[in-house]
């Protein structure tokens, strides 16, 4: 594979246990290079979901990778973490070790900018897999890394089903004017939402086959879904975890692992019993200058190969 | 059949293409007693759709049943009327006959209570196919009436899919506080929304079957089709028209005509996307005291093998 | 005094101690005919508020004026009482008698719409002292009633204060809905609002000179003086109680008794914090067609020489 | 005067003709020390009005205070601009002379947050004139900044009286998500809205008073005032322009300039008719732990005595 087909990514995270398969997947990939992770506030506070952030770098052997905390707080609404379904650490299940990287000096919303804006234009994808509260302060900070991404790639919202309420996504509805204003913004965008990720479920055979890659991040993972299957059981009644996040990652790697369909999307601001709904309008055939799609179908074999890929491909990484 | 299982519907509508053929179903069919017909501004001005009622009524040799105009606009919003669709008589399409029987003297409202309450507990159905402000209206001039209903079946809203907006259907949208009203109220629900009704398309075999009838009514009701298939191609891209309110009226005659499923219901009154949309809470199986429900697949055959009958069992009355 | 010079109104109120004094007023004023009283739920329950107003009828001597009950519940939203201001009866304080006239038949709504239709156009003013639930459903179900009354001057809202809120008052923000359709009606409409009211204290030395009418019906005044004042003290701080409902039909008497601005007015439907806020726009002098207008000062010896005044003309009614 | 009675502001603003009077005030008045300016989207784009704060800090002579260009645009909300008032520079009336100093190359959240962390704790105070999407984004950035700064005097909203809408006020409109985000930190606020500033009417007096000072500056204020009584006259319908921003300034310098009431303070996101409302509740004395307060009476000689002292301290500077 060539150097120039390999894409670049910012993954921008609050690690939660798909957000960690979401980091694997994008480490141990070979057609991902990731430029930065940054994290935000979201499944657990800024603090606990950046230590959880480091010790999966170092689960995973990631180095060379600046790491930045960004906002510890949405943009207008309160705090609301997930520890129903992440635990009180964000990350509950496994042993997390101790990080062995450091944080960059810089603010995320700054490591994002200086990272869009020394590369060249359309060269960097954001990949977002948590509240957009990061990726709104620096598209308002500054403005010109909207026309010099490549894309937005994001696991959040669903258009015809919600987690957090009837009708709203956990990562949009805990900061919605964020994902308002990432929505409304001109660059091509992705919504990976929960009409495709409760395709991602991680069913018995998928748990054998990370079982059966015996290292030390397959195990780390394992662990994870046990965690995360029993949270999403007792409190969505789930019968089987759905894995979020790494949707966003793979779909970066391969579009061909979903279908989507071009619509207009919008978030609601207002609405009583549709805060932070995402809105896709289906009713005509999507204007020519619509930058906007939404993931429909999973190809769940497809998906599940690419996790199981990237983790043998990650090994047992030299701590 | 024996007359205790024939059902007595009071039919509140805005005829409307889609109104006139629930009218006829309604008339047509032996399960149904309809005891009265009232009218509310939607697809038409009220006074419009109050002589299309009695002209609907003619062709279909309707007599002894009271009918009465009701509200001539929404409760909080300016009237929205659908031209598009309906043309500018309401009813555009076929040459409508002048009526022969009179209006009641009594207001929609007062028609509505009095039929419900001289009539014993649990007998009387109501069947909406326009904008809820009559039953809205009634519900809060007289609240006994909720429990004395055995249910409301109407044709409305749309829990993944709208018409007049991304997530709104016009029924509601028109009148979403009436809306409002009629949902929270506790009288048993089904709400048969566009998720439905796009079902019930009329595709040339039906058109043919109906033609086949080859009655004055099966005439009329083919006039009807052609027009409503025309403006749903030109304003909503179409192939063939959905034929919403006639669902409403056959899932009273026969509700194995299609699948329904309980789910809390609500209608959302201060959203910017999202006014008048009907939302459904399906993330877990509906609480024991739920009282809604929406329709999700229709037995095409058995839905439209209903109108056809009904038609020949109207025959071609005497006028 | 010449009979054409006799303001005929309708009461609609929920007695409540200031709606009781409001009816003492409107029966005891020479240049005021009382031809109805509708009730409406608000202060208490429809059924306290309407035996309420049964009981001052006969502390009044009210003969030979229809009463009817309506509205049980506002349109929209659930029901919000005030016991912490009127208590548990919704006029404790003093004794009531058990009433002595019977209700008339008739739904208020119905009561309301008949009155205003079988009088000349321009006879009839409305006078609302409490939530606005029943004059929206006259004016939805009846609309010519709109053209047809004289004016409406209702006792609610404040454009620069609110009681319920930081921004609104009772009656509005019980039933903000009904009160949006009477503010946007044609009708002429006058607010007094609680930025007039609060000026309408019952200070010692006004219930000295009403103590000092020496009657029954002076006394009951003063026991509900007593109890409101207690209320008002512990619930919102006042010194002295402000006697709003008579405001409403002492400027009905004598527009001299308040000063008034013209002035666009709307209720507020979906602010978070401004729910029910009775906006007036005075950024420019009101437009020519502008029929609303809100007051600004009492005339506080004015106002309570007329209550005076009422109380001495009813002396002790042979019950 | 000892050196640690003197006041530092950091003046974020949108010159704009009162921006411009105040950023002079601020410059000439000795208990002022700038210790930055910064810009914002508001009266005109930020390109404009960056180049007039610089253009206005050659006339007054402002030298060794870094100036920083903020946001484009608002948070969520379209850029609204006023052109009706400001003119289409943003400045027009006085012809304005080429900037002489450059902008830090910081963003101006960056330079307010370092300008913040740089000195001790309470000892910067915030002087917002402008729409406060800069402010709303350096705490959200760094969220230290709050228990850091001294206090917060801004000039925005009111809690009677709107100006861009019935309710609402330019400065709080254009971003009111940013308003929302500035008025709920825990920082002491003081408002000064249009209550107040209506008050600071530059009448012909006060004109007089300026040219006699005799200097470019005054003459420079002068044809600003000229300008902005015309348009305040036109779009408003003022006798004589109302001179919001210096009112801010003037509070630092001297609080007896104005008297003020404590009282919880927020801002309307969702209204329909009060989008952007500063809700001031004075229904009780304000909570012990009440943090924002709001100005109410201008002392109208001792605010204008202070613009002209600071004009004849300012003098001609050498260009």
């Amino acid at each position: 594979m060539l150097d120039n087909m390999v894409t670049k990514i910012i993954l921008d995270c609050d690690p939660g246990h798909d957000d960690a398969i979401a980091l694997l997947l994008a480490h141990g990939n070979p057609d991902i290079e990731l430029v930065a992770v940054t994290t935000v506030v979201g499944n657990q506070t800024l603090e606990k979901v950046t230590r959880n952030a480091l010790s999966v770098a170092r689960v995973a052997g990631i180095t060379g990778v600046p790491f930045a905390a960004g906002c510890p707080r949405p943009l207008v609404r309160q705090i609301e973490l997930a520890p129903s379904i992440h635990g009180e650490s964000g990350l509950d299940g496994p042993v997390l070790p101790e990080p062995t990287i450091e944080l960059d000096g810089r603010h995320a919303v700054d490591l994002i900018i200086d990272t869009i804006m020394a590369h060249e234009p359309g060269e960097i994808t954001l990949v977002p897999t948590g509240g957009l509260t990061n990726i709104a302060m620096a598209a308002r900070k500054e403005p010109r890394i909207v026309d010099r991404v490549k894309e937005v790639v994001l696991m959040g919202g669903g258009f015809n089903v919600g987690n957090w309420s009837a009708t709203a996504e956990f990562n949009i509805v805990i900061d919605p004017e964020a994902a308002h204003i990432v929505f409304n913004e001109k660059w091509p965008l992705t919504m990976i939402g929960l009409d495709l990720t409760h395709q991602a479920l991680a069913t018995p055979d998928v748990a054998e086959r990370i079982a059966a890659v015996g290292t030390g991040p397959a195990r780390f993972v394992g662990e994870l879904l046990e965690f995360f299957g029993e949270t999403y059981k007792d409190a969505q009644g789930f019968d089987f975890p759905p894995v979020h996040d790494p949707c966003a990652v793979a779909f970066v790697i391969d579009p061909t692992v979903m279908t989507v369909r071009k619509a207009p999307l919008d978030v609601e601001l207002t609405g009583t019993l549709t805060l932070g709904m995402t809105v896709a309008d289906f009713r005509s055939p999507a204007p020519a200058d619509c930058t906007t799609q939404v993931a429909i179908d999973l190809d769940h074999e497809k998906f599940w190969a690419l996790i199981v890929d990237a983790l043998e491909r990650i090994g047992d990484p030299a701590e």
